[in-house]
């Protein structure tokens, strides 16, 4: 997508020297925009524990290509093993990172080793275009339920709100939630977003508005609390947010309060719809409220807020007391039955076992016997 | 409740002076504590716009001293119709605004002109010390609640989770939904209260943590989107909030984002109690949702934050875009359907017609002949 006309995806090799990592900086938007270069795991673990990268899609590309930075240093299965094992470490709730970090390991062991510098760098590249060419297929998916909704309107703006950010920021090119909008918009359907500002880190505020508006999307920010209050009084049309895991029978781990607006739009009849690439479903895991690992991240991102003062610097702020505790517990499970279906590049489906492997019958349990 | 010691209100007559109007400015809290000096109707028509006093029962009881403080420059009937009309323009939800000043208006209607002055203050004194006795028996009352927890949680604290501020701050004293929180502390009773931050203007992570950490409450701040997380996972005993109206049949309008806690403690069997006193009733109205008026506030409220920076200095940060618009829904109306009941001076009730009758039979339709 772009930025001020200049065309851009979230992560992308170094034209120049071939090899190091450019990322944008994520904790500098919407003031800044800053391209940082990786060219170690460590600075790649950094970046993705600090959130400089962010998003379930694109911490899994990133990972990928620190797999392939790893190459540059030592070739051998032990210090591949030693990699993988550090950079799953860095997020512990989406998916996509161990998926990635799996695929590499899984490619890399099966070629021999004065080849696998090559053959990380052409994988971790794979990786990064089939994310975008997935969601380039999510949006297609998308725009159609945009697109009913706005015959339904008869030709005033379709309102959709998310959560959080799952746009092109977030993945390697497009976005997950934000793709079926940009499609839209693209394709003459006339929306507008509602924006969950979504403390603490404020990547509604941040990155989606910075995204929709560099885009030309008409947005509106609110705070987190506003959602249910405008799905009571018939302004929201649809929700749509992206997920950091989707289980296989369909619960969804996003950022934390988007279980509180899938209540809402249960509550009111609104669709609720959740984006993701089929990377992020694990099919090892049924019961997302029990069983998916929920990140509690330092308290620090809820006492304080990072914004631009008056006079142009970017100033954190605390907000609380200086002696009260706060807690940041980063995500929340939605339920499958709050859900109205599931956007994949494979199509839409219901939030079910049975609607997932319809689209992914490769996943099948074997049958016994 | 003290400060650091000091017994305070949240509004006293200056008692050097006799007549004018002190106040906590509660803009600068958690940081600065400034006790402001109002002497004229403008002065507190300003104060409960910028909102240096809010708190559905606190606006109340300065809107009468507002009163007071008018008939010290005309006690003409005309005078006072107009003061009392510019007082009710200043903040549009609660219930409590109109009904101090209507209350005061009637005394001092049957009161002749000479006496007004003196007559004005005795009201506006009798308004905040009724205030104030009715908050200690919603304490009384809502403690009951916390102590049948308690014996079934065997000592371990129990957890309550509030949103916004409905503590001494905004109120003359005690509270509203922490009077119960005050009371069942001072008993002995362990509690720990999950506080939400309360966006856009954080009256969570500002005052109520500031007031329960004055008072020694155990607390944890959290972003207004963990709550429903929490609540999955079996952390929150109960929810208690305050109230700027309720409808006769027990709906009721709260800060914005009430009704998405509200949603989240229905789906996970939470208790979730509403706290008010009868001043807080709209007898007059039926469907909260539907005749409620929800005030719309500015949208620097949504797109700045205001804490402190590290150098100590109080600082404004804008969070989002600068040409991202935003919207900024003060309240949120939660159907009576989803509340456990109400917590009142006269005792508890269901959220209902016949419940809140039951407690206030005086507030019966009168029967047809």
């Amino acid at each position: 997508m772009k930025i001020d006309g200049t065309p851009y995806r979230s992560v992308w090799v170094d034209p120049i020297d071939g090899w190091s990592i450019r990322i944008l900086d994520q904790t500098g938007l919407p003031w800044n925009l800053d391209i940082l270069r990786l060219t170690s795991v460590r600075e790649v673990a950094h970046a993705i524990r600090s959130m400089q990268v962010r998003g379930a899609p694109l911490i899994g590309a990133v990972a990928a290509y620190g797999m392939a930075l790893s190459m540059r240093a030592d070739t051998s299965a032990d210090a591949m093993t030693a990699t993988a094992t550090a950079l799953k470490a860095t997020r512990p709730t989406a998916v996509n990172l161990a998926w990635a970090i799996d695929r590499m390991l899984t490619r890399l062991r099966s070629t021999r080793q004065a080849d696998r510098l090559r053959v990380a760098y052409q994988e971790a590249a794979l990786i990064a275009d089939e994310d975008v060419a997935q969601n380039e297929a999510i949006g297609r998916h998308g725009m159609t339920l945009i697109a009913r909704e706005a015959v339904r309107a008869g030709g005033r703006p379709i309102n959709i709100l998310t959560h959080c950010n799952a746009g092109w920021l977030a993945t390697v090119d497009w976005g997950t939630a934000l793709a079926p909008i940009y499609a839209a918009h693209d394709a003459g359907l006339p929306v507008h977003v509602w924006v969950d500002e979504t403390r603490p880190r404020n990547q509604g505020a941040g990155l989606t508005a910075y995204e929709l508006g560099k885009h030309g999307v008409p947005h509106t920010v609110i705070v987190d609390n506003a959602g249910g209050h405008l799905m009571q009084h018939g302004s929201v049309d649809l929700c749509i947010v992206g997920a950091d895991r989707v289980t296989r029978t369909g619960d969804a781990a996003n950022k934390i309060g988007t279980y509180l607006k899938a209540l809402a739009a249960h509550d009111n009849g609104v669709p609720f719809w959740v984006a993701v690439p089929g990377t992020t479903i694990d099919w090892n895991v049924a019961d997302g409220v029990r069983d998916i690992p929920i990140e509690e991240r330092p308290a620090t991102e809820v006492t304080t807020v990072t914004g631009r003062a008056m006079d142009g610097s970017v100033v954190t702020v605390r907000i609380a007391p200086s002696d009260s505790p706060a807690a940041n517990p980063a995500f929340d499970v939605t339920p499958a039955r709050l859900l109205t279906g599931l956007i994949t590049e494979r199509g839409i489906c219901a939030a079910t076992a049975t609607g997932l492997l319809g689209l992914f019958p490769e996943q099948a349990p074997a049958q016994a016997g």
